[in-house]
């Protein structure tokens, strides 16, 4: 098996100044293609550490991917510390010069010794082209290893692995396997649940089952490796559905909010919200995405009961009656923001996110979610381990409110059972 | 200089399913502490991995932490791996073994072998306490090195940092200099700039100055070492306030959203918001505190003009001669929202957040916010860069909002050049 490693570099990826957001990236993209990574180091910008990883690490690894440390400052230094760990020189490459000084002109700016540093590459490295930045990559042989350079920048990052890495992956070690994969989103089932049912199941070879915990929701990525294993991809994925029911909330998208988007944004509907405690994240999650306008008219925010009565006409009665976190506080507030400007649907939500303000009979956790649509309207009440950080309260209130109206735009019943969400009342007209 | 570095374990990790906040935890709060990591290493749950690893750093290191794999399952083999590293066998502590016997007759569950595993340390390892969790730390000295174990759950982590691993160092390397820092948040001006600017400040010894990009903002860390130094940093975060002039809007807080919650939570007044091109951003940053249901009454997200009439009396006029974008239409948002329910202060934004919309006259990234308090209106238009995301040009959006309403609370000018925040019109009242 290809011994696959990286190496981060960069000071303000080992003082945890940024999160290495590239490293999981990278990772992620791997494993999508079926190639795992066995080993990774972080360094810092100290040119006799970088020396001795590159030292050290070829001689275990068949190819080592640097990330960072060709920009032009004197703090990037992943070039001439290549040279070191080899012993040979840097040298001038004349294509990236010329690349770069056509650049400069282009742009009506001089050349600097900085940017002339970006040209430098150890005596036997192959230049590997970067059309969107400065910094070229390259690769040099090292004991066993091949060390691939990469920039830090992330989208020039993830350009050159798509665009250089993985074909000269495929090229010098044969890794060009067809291999497919289907991601599945569930919601309101463990992972260990999800696992003991799919365990069951007599997959074809070459394809196997992966799970990503990604709150409120966990992901399950079926894999395929070769050609007979993924001309069997959509059998198994079906059989993957049927077997976890309703506990599969979305095929392809990474959360529901997504998901929801999909529905809408051609299907001429139109949606209104209203929101206590998940206070402008349903909305929020919504407008995230280019053309929500399409569809949703208005989120109305009615954190003080006031406003509530004020904006959506829900009645003192009732709030006096039952509370504002109520079945029938929710069912007003769905109908009274459908009625402004005569949404098609409507959802709200009212609840106790903690981690004050919870009570005997209405612990934190608590969270009522009203639906209204031109078929009727469905409230439930659900009630959240009181252990849940106010964040995830809200985080995962949105997802059962999300997969509701998903639930209905589908034509099915709105209302589910979730095993890890307790209700205790439902509502339905 | 104590060499200390950290060992991350975890086949979830290595793979990218989880990117790795505990490490960039660690070294953030290492470094306020005065302490620097030079080394890191990602290793998946293979034996002979983690074996190497033990033995290849600490030749190298003074102090190795290693976190993760100290669970009850087969994939968790840091105590198996230290063991084998050392040559030596896996013993029963007896006191961990106990203190397991103890929380299982109290939860009135059977000791699985499972949990036992959790009782067994390598030979000469020092047992680690650890009141958060089943899994105890431990630590083994390895030719030049200590290593000590920590557990993955991160707030067990953090814990075992705080009230195990740092008095250790402190105790067994004197690393116990008194170290202050301060933080100050900076809005709308480049971390190039700040620097030009704090440069040129003649700094007592011991105090050097850090910055840490937190989009939107640029974040200042101020360190002072050893007393003399500690004793200065209150003048120096004084100066270099002085210096930066408006860019400072907080001090200590890790964002606007946090630093409105804290002016706004006791004060006795109240605010409502009127969002379009944030859609429920402004609302969801502050609903994430506990008690900001003391002052936020609503936030209502008009995102059709429709909406923006019917609850905002916005007039029709107004949207047809000067469009949804523009000083007017936030100047009425604003005042609209506040007279719903008498509101101290309000706020309001309109805008292009792209990436489609935009216009030759009002192009991606033009977003107009709106404030109105007790004492006027204040109203501005700004240009954000075409190139920004349309989640960082919402983002963007709320902090300028929100450091419009900072202003005014503390009884300052609402509006202020940001040299990285282009200003093209402005309406006061």
């Amino acid at each position: 098996m290809l011994k696959l490693e990286m190496i981060c570099t960069g000071e303000e990826v080992l003082s945890g100044q940024i999160v290495d957001t590239n490293a999981a990236w990278f990772a992620n993209a791997l494993m999508e293609k079926g190639i795992e990574m066995s080993h990774r180091v972080t360094v810092g910008d100290r040119l006799e550490d970088l020396v001795a990883v590159f030292q050290e690490r070829s001689q275990t690894a068949d190819v080592i991917v640097v990330n960072g440390g060709l920009g032009p400052t004197t703090d990037d230094m992943s070039a001439e510390a290549m040279a070191l760990a080899k012993g040979e020189s840097l040298v001038e490459n004349t294509e990236w010069r010329e690349r770069l000084e056509g650049w400069m002109q282009r742009y009506g700016r001089m050349m600097s010794a900085n940017n002339l540093k970006q040209a430098m590459l150890p005596a036997s490295a192959v230049m590997v082209d970067n059309p969107y930045g400065t910094a070229c990559g390259f690769r040099v042989k090292l004991n066993r290893a091949w060390l691939f350079f990469t920039p830090g920048v992330p989208h020039e990052f993830k350009k050159m692995t798509y665009e250089q890495f993985l074909p000269f992956i495929a090229e010098e070690f044969g890794q060009s396997e067809v291999v497919g994969l289907k991601k599945l989103l569930t919601l309101g089932h463990g992972e260990s649940r999800l696992g003991d049912q799919l365990e069951r199941l007599n997959l074809p070879d070459g394809v196997t089952i992966g799970y990503r915990s990604s709150l409120p929701y966990n992901e399950i990525k079926v894999f395929a490796r070769g050609e007979s294993a993924n001309a069997a991809l959509g059998e198994v994925v079906d059989l993957v559905k049927h077997t976890l029911g309703d506990a599969v909330v979305s095929e392809g998208h990474p959360n529901l909010a997504a998901e929801i988007h999909s529905l809408m944004e051609n299907s001429g509907q139109s949606l209104s919200l209203a929101e206590s405690c998940t206070g402008g994240l349903l909305a929020s999650q919504l407008v995230d995405f280019p053309g929500s306008s399409r569809y949703l008219q208005q989120a109305l925010v009615t954190y003080c009961n006031e406003s509530k009565m004020k904006l959506l006409d829900v009645s003192a009665n009732t709030l006096d009656s039952y509370g504002a976190v109520s079945l029938e506080t929710v069912r007003e507030m769905a109908q009274g923001v459908k009625n402004l400007l005569g949404s098609d649907y409507a959802l709200s939500t009212s609840g106790i996110a903690g981690p004050d303000g919870g009570s005997d009979e209405k612990p934190v956790g608590t969270v009522a979610i009203g639906l209204a649509t031109p078929l009727g309207e469905w409230c439930q009440m659900i009630q959240l381990p009181q252990r849940l950080s106010r964040t995830m309260i809200r985080s995962l209130s949105c997802a059962v409110a999300y997969d509701m109206l998903r639930r209905a735009l589908r034509g099915e019943d709105p209302i589910v059972e979730y095993p890890s969400v307790r209700r205790t009342q439902v509502w339905v007209r």
